[in-house]
């Protein structure tokens, strides 16, 4: 059987909306990976008996693991360890020796904030010390401790692991919890999964639907994967996880998608569009190297800011002139007042006047041109709120330029423009 | 009693944390307006089984109403509707008359898409026109219909709001639902709450609990109150919910925290910093309207693109350099290349010619300029990766300068720096 977990986000400020949970997700691949099944994520607020309710449910379904974030912290309203402690029939004491620990790690701290009453931190963080009985401690990453906390009786289940809620103390701390005898314990029966990931670029998820049922027709028994098709930031994907044994119901599928969506995927190696981008910008080696610089109006440099994601990509990149006024198209991008008069700021020869002007100006290699409206004002019958122009200059040839209608708001409208600019991009790079 | 509602967000890709959730806390935030108690969040897969064991535990838990999201598309996976029919009792109809009206709205798909093949969408499709007998039908804004679906006694508890999953459908039917009967009877107990925020910047959490403790040591009953504090890209938020019976207790709470922490509360309204900035910009009337531009390289233009964020910037927003290598720092911000030599790329002399750079080659009022070493490369003992120098350049005075070491991976330190430069911003504009 393959272990099944539940993850409890916990948090006010997450369940009300005002925090975006980032722990959730990012638990739920790490399971995934270590072939455990994630059944629920759960997100309560900060009201012990609803936390309560939560853990008791997903014990009742006979998860075998439940991963808790949050709720670790100084003040009162941080819970956690006390509603799990007594979920598992345990009693709460104090580890002297990890209440030592935290108030070393404390210690720093009182040298950035040198206002501080370290006394009163101390009371504050005592707290943190005070765990479930016969609980493995996970060492702070950042002044709080991590637990797992197994069922009361040898052998059953659940196993709680109890998680901070930051980010970046909760990953690390996650690497150390899958190192410890007594998460092993509780996973002992995971089986390994196979995952593969399709990615398509501009096709409806509907006809998507429509190759599934083809392949259903064919003979192709798609009951034996699992498939998830979503849509995402104008991409669809089709994640598929199977049992190694069913590699050859897989190939068959992979190989339907191929033939009939040839023109539209991209990426069947789970490299995104962005990786294939920079992979395409770096060339086979150091010396083919191309740079690339954008001139952006309505995505404001959301483009440049999403060219620059990734690790050492000053390696291409130059630079970019966001250029929301038209004086600064002109001054900045190099664009002809004449072309902004004839033909608009929005519009074919304006795109390619920016793409070939971040090149010009910035020295690139390969530049890219974006105007559009993001709205909600701004827009005309025949220039609506969505209309977006973009165009990529390259050394050789002729500009690549088109143009999209985006639905939804200036948010939508900025985001999914740097989608479709990157697509373009890949377009005109896979081309020279 | 205030009613207490759950929300069951549907989807792998979701659970598996390849797309985020935006419906979970939108609904929370919605919910709480009419005075309904979010108790639960619950993500579940694409699997019949759990989400059913979702609905159970909350139906068990004694909730008014349970909001789904998701599930109502065209393909095999999405049985949301069946589930929920099934857990409330009723039996699945096909509504012809709603099928012939999803039949309309597919119409205008086959323009868009023409290679499509209109009978096989309408068979996917006719799936979503079969729903639970005694459902309220919520008219499609995409292509799937929403239902209120009551339980199977007249009176008793728990009303199940179907809504499908794309945000952009999700939202607008929500307002539609609101109007129902049915959705009014679910939750006609819902008592009026007060909600106030505070937002404080350059505080550490553990003061916030000091002054927590504070306020129950002068006698203020905070049990009153429902208070959450949260750390939120680098600023506290103090949220406070009670009745409106309990404003004089919340009065003494705000006056404690305007008290202690008057140099660090920069928002009592609900206001962001973002939109501080940009009302600063505007000034008083239009003529007072200062304009702005950015010379940013860590950040890539994620500080033009956030400026950028709010509709209307581009009353203010004149553009923004992005200056990656050094030669785009000289060329495009004025920079000279001996204060690059001299100082080094990330340093206070770079980011005040930046600042100053930004200012003058596009014209503007205000300039800001950034530089840093986001990472995971690039950093030396003498300047680690996140160490960054922000300036703020006006036409009067002297340029607001400082530098800051932040933590974390390099999409946190160039988020981060958004946020610090932002408020660096308003302190500059405040004292012009």
């Amino acid at each position: 059987m393959t272990p099944r977990a539940g993850i409890v986000v916990t948090g006010t400020e997450v369940l009300t909306g005002r925090v975006t949970d980032r722990n959730g997700p990012w638990l739920a691949e790490r399971l995934k990976e270590l072939g455990v099944d994630v059944a629920y994520t759960t997100i309560v607020g900060d009201r012990p008996g609803d936390m309560e309710a939560a853990l008791r449910f997903m014990a009742g379904e006979g998860l075998n693991l439940i991963v808790t974030s949050g709720g670790l912290g100084p003040t009162a309203d941080d819970l956690t360890a006390e509603v799990v402690g007594r979920a598992q029939g345990r009693e709460m004491v104090l580890d002297e020796a990890l209440e030592g620990r935290i108030a070393e790690i404390l210690k720093p701290l009182a040298k950035r904030w040198p206002n501080l009453d370290l006394d009163a931190i101390s009371r504050s963080n005592r707290k943190q010390a005070v765990i479930p009985r016969g609980a493995t401690i996970l060492e702070p990453v950042g002044t709080a401790p991590g637990l797992i906390v197994p069922a009361k009786e040898p052998q059953s289940k659940p196993t709680v692991v109890v998680l901070p809620g930051p980010p970046r103390e909760l990953q690390p701390m996650w690497s150390e919890a899958v190192e410890t005898e007594a998460l092993k314990a509780a996973i002992k029966d995971a089986t390994e999964y196979r995952q593969k990931m399709l990615r398509l670029y501009g096709i409806p998820e509907s006809e998507i639907a429509e190759t599934l049922r083809t392949a259903e027709r064919e003979g192709i028994e798609l009951s034996r994967l699992e498939i998830t098709t979503c849509l995402k930031r104008g991409e669809v994907e089709i994640v598929t996880r199977y049992e190694p044994a069913e590699q050859g119901v897989y190939d068959a599928f992979e190989l339907l998608v191929r033939t009939r969506h040839a023109d539209t995927l991209f990426s069947d190696d789970g490299s995104t569009v962005d990786q294939q981008v920079a992979a395409l910008l770096r060339g086979e080696n150091k010396d083919q190297t191309q740079t690339i610089a954008t001139a952006e109006s309505c995505t404001g440099g959301l483009l440049a800011a999403r060219l620059t994601e990734l690790p050492g990509a000053s390696d291409y990149f130059e630079g970019a002139a966001i250029v929301y006024s038209n004086e600064a198209k002109i001054t900045q991008a190099g664009v002809k007042a004449e072309t902004i008069e004839q033909h608009g700021a929005v519009s074919a020869e304006v795109a390619e006047a920016l793409a070939e002007g971040a090149r010009a100006k910035l020295g690139a290699d390969v530049g890219v041109g974006v105007t559009g409206i993001a709205g909600p004002g701004g827009g005309t019958e025949e220039k609506p709120v969505g209309l977006v122009w973009l165009s990529v200059a390259t050394a050789d040839g002729e500009p690549l330029t088109r143009s999209v209608n985006l639905p939804g708001s200036r948010a939508d409208v900025r985001d999914r423009t740097t989608t479709v600019a990157i697509h373009l991009l890949r377009r005109a790079l896979l081309r020279s």
